[in-house]
């Protein structure tokens, strides 16, 4: 074990005592400095994050990744505006989640409370080290920040902007701390400090989530993989149809709440080669099953793995099938437990798919993207959950507190 | 892997699928008739029960495990008589927590669903078998049930009663498993079958429990141990003092909700000695700091053991404080996050107290033998919870469960 890391946790425990009993004002107070010194210190920031790109380019990192790597001046006041977001957002913290009166006159609350200390996985996204601060902060939490190794410049400096700030606070600095990114231990150290963390999330790609879910002694909030199918009834409107699937597929396809299996009622050839023409006008190659290439001309026969996992990309796969319950179960089999959407003019079958899909969103006759804290409501997430215990779905802040009884009488004993 | 062990996962995993849209009205059915037949065939249960209750004698099984483990005619009925009960709770799935229309006019329900597949671990209580079988299918849940190899055959012939019961209904019988209580490493092999139990709640001992949320790679809900303080403040009424503390002593000491360690403030050494007498009258050890021994007679030298651990019999460790900051770091250092109670006269050190102690129930004048479901107006309770994620204290129906989010749109796209 790195002593480091273990002081680092350390640390925030203890802080994390004094975070939790901060004023809503005060932790707002406190993402405002945040946000103000941010900006002030921008030319130090970008010098930090040139030598991160400087290092990355000359490693020969594609240009997406340096993109996802890179800060601007513009992009830093995106993030200072986002923390300032943050601190707008009603405090979960002390919520009277439930109140009830007891025939023995003991009055019974149940109070949302900080987590304590949240330990952070992520990957080379700069903006994830200050946003993550701000929400867990605003949660009442402490957090350690495990980034990439390849941000690291990036990251510590924003993290000694964030810290300097937490300084003129009734919050102690090390409420918010960085874990050493370049080294590939920490992220199992991190994951054994049961009672110091509280909490880990990773965010990142399919391969650093399953290593933090199986390995962690610590509980984990599993986030992220999203094999997302759009499923196209017999009795679709065609137009709704196009729009949806085009908008789930390319808006944004990198992301986890993209779409990447099309499934169309083996009814409805004409939604499919229709389905199909619009996919390749927007530049999305069609992975087809066997039926799909003999109907569809440019389709590539889809493998195994492309039903199986994330493209990310401009692809999809595409396969009929023969009824609802059939989509229900190629979607039970291959997907991820994120979002699936139906698209019909049948409640019946609305309601069939609803009731039996086990995923964290289920849509219908709505874009798969609208898995999103921002969209729901929630103001901000922290990443969007794909397990079933704790939370499911989009992390707002009160996703990421426990809740406390209070228990008040007046001399009442257990008869 | 005992491949016997995947099976009646992977037969559970299925079954839970069907389990999870069985109407409320077929699974109170289902539970009735699980009633009838338990009363029906009580003599072949206590046969069975014989059979594990004089194989533990001839181990020389201390009384109060015999007791733990020995079934009756009341005691049957009174088991029949609680699943019953729990049929008439309301049915957590489906209900909708929350429901909003986004501005784009998409409808986002936030409704209760089942969790899948819950493996209860517990030791030789052959009534958990039954609690357990009733409120996991209420909450829409298969269950595979661990219990001890001690009570093999009472929990097999259980198993069969509700399984024969269950195949008159529209729930399949695979829900109810019973996995091999007599090999240690089936808890092992739960622990691995992730993807298959969605849930392990371990009851029983600390080191049972211990294993199971170090060693888990599916999510665990720790249960039950309960290193509970009273601390008695400066300000407190002594009758009501006197009341609380001999409670949460003395009324049931061998449960998680027991007091273990007595605090009082050093300003009131005339509430230490009624205290402690009154403790003693009640047959209670007092264990006593070095303080605490020169002004009591009768206090052993408590260690650092009994400050740390639970005593669940008729000892109490007694330590005197010189503030309610005090008390609360003392809690800090040495409490389980189960129950913590303060007896207070002043509205400012309970506020302080309850702020500060992070713990799944915090009680201001009450008897730490409140934290359960009963209590809590929950109807019933699989264990009490000691861990902050997903659910805190008593576990009713309503906390084996999950959520997922229906969205219902006329064909919205992200923009």
């Amino acid at each position: 074990m790195d002593n480091k890391i273990l002081e680092q946790a350390k640390a925030a425990k203890i802080s994390s005592r004094v975070l939790a009993c901060v004023t809503t004002d005060e932790k707002n107070r406190a993402l405002g400095l945040i946000a103000d010194a941010l900006e002030k210190r921008c030319g130090e920031i970008l010098a930090a994050n040139a030598l991160d790109v400087e290092a990355a380019r000359a490693k020969g990192t594609s240009e997406s990744m340096i993109d996802r790597l890179s800060l601007t001046g513009p992009r830093i006041s995106a993030i200072a505006e986002g923390v300032r977001q943050v601190a707008d957002l009603p405090d979960p913290v002390g919520e009277v989640v439930e109140k009830t009166t007891r025939p023995n006159g003991l009055v019974i609350s149940k109070v949302r409370v900080p987590l304590g200390v949240i330990g952070m996985i992520y990957e080379a996204r700069p903006n994830v080290t200050v946003d993550a601060a701000a929400l867990t902060l605003k949660a009442g939490s402490a957090v350690l920040l495990r980034g990439s190794g390849s941000a690291m410049h990036s990251n510590e400096t924003l993290v000694r902007v964030i810290r300097d700030a937490l300084r003129e606070t009734a919050i102690p600095e090390e409420a918010v701390d960085l874990i050493d990114g370049t080294s590939h231990d920490s992220v199992d150290e991190m994951m054994c400090l049961r009672g110091y963390i509280d909490l880990m999330i990773p965010r990142g790609g399919a391969g650093l989530i399953r290593r933090v879910v199986e390995g962690s002694r610590v509980p984990v909030l599993e986030t992220g993989v999203g094999n997302c199918h759009v499923f196209v009834d017999e009795t679709a409107d065609a137009d709704m149809a196009e729009r949806i699937v085009i908008n789930a597929k390319t808006q944004r396809p990198s992301v986890c709440n993209a779409a990447e299996t099309l499934l169309v009622h083996r009814g409805r050839p004409d939604m499919l080669k229709r389905l199909c023409s619009a996919l390749a006008e927007n530049g999305v190659t069609v992975h087809g099953d066997e039926e799909v290439c003999s109907l569809i001309e440019g389709a590539v026969p889809a493998t195994e793995k492309d039903f199986a996992e994330e493209f990310l990309s401009l692809d999809m796969a595409v396969k009929l099938v023969g009824s609802v319950d059939e989509a229900i179960e190629h979607i039970t089999r291959y997907g991820t437990g994120h979002t699936e959407a139906i698209v019909t003019g049948s409640r019946e079958n609305a309601d069939h798919f609803v009731r039996s899909i086990d995923a964290a969103a289920v849509n219908v006759n709505a874009s798969t993207r609208f898995t999103d804290g921002f969209e729901y409501g929630f103001g901000a997430e922290i990443g969007i959950s794909t397990q079933k215990m704790h939370a499911r779905g989009p992390l707002g802040l009160r996703e990421i507190t426990s809740y406390k009884y209070i228990v008040e009488g007046n001399g009442q004993i257990r008869g």
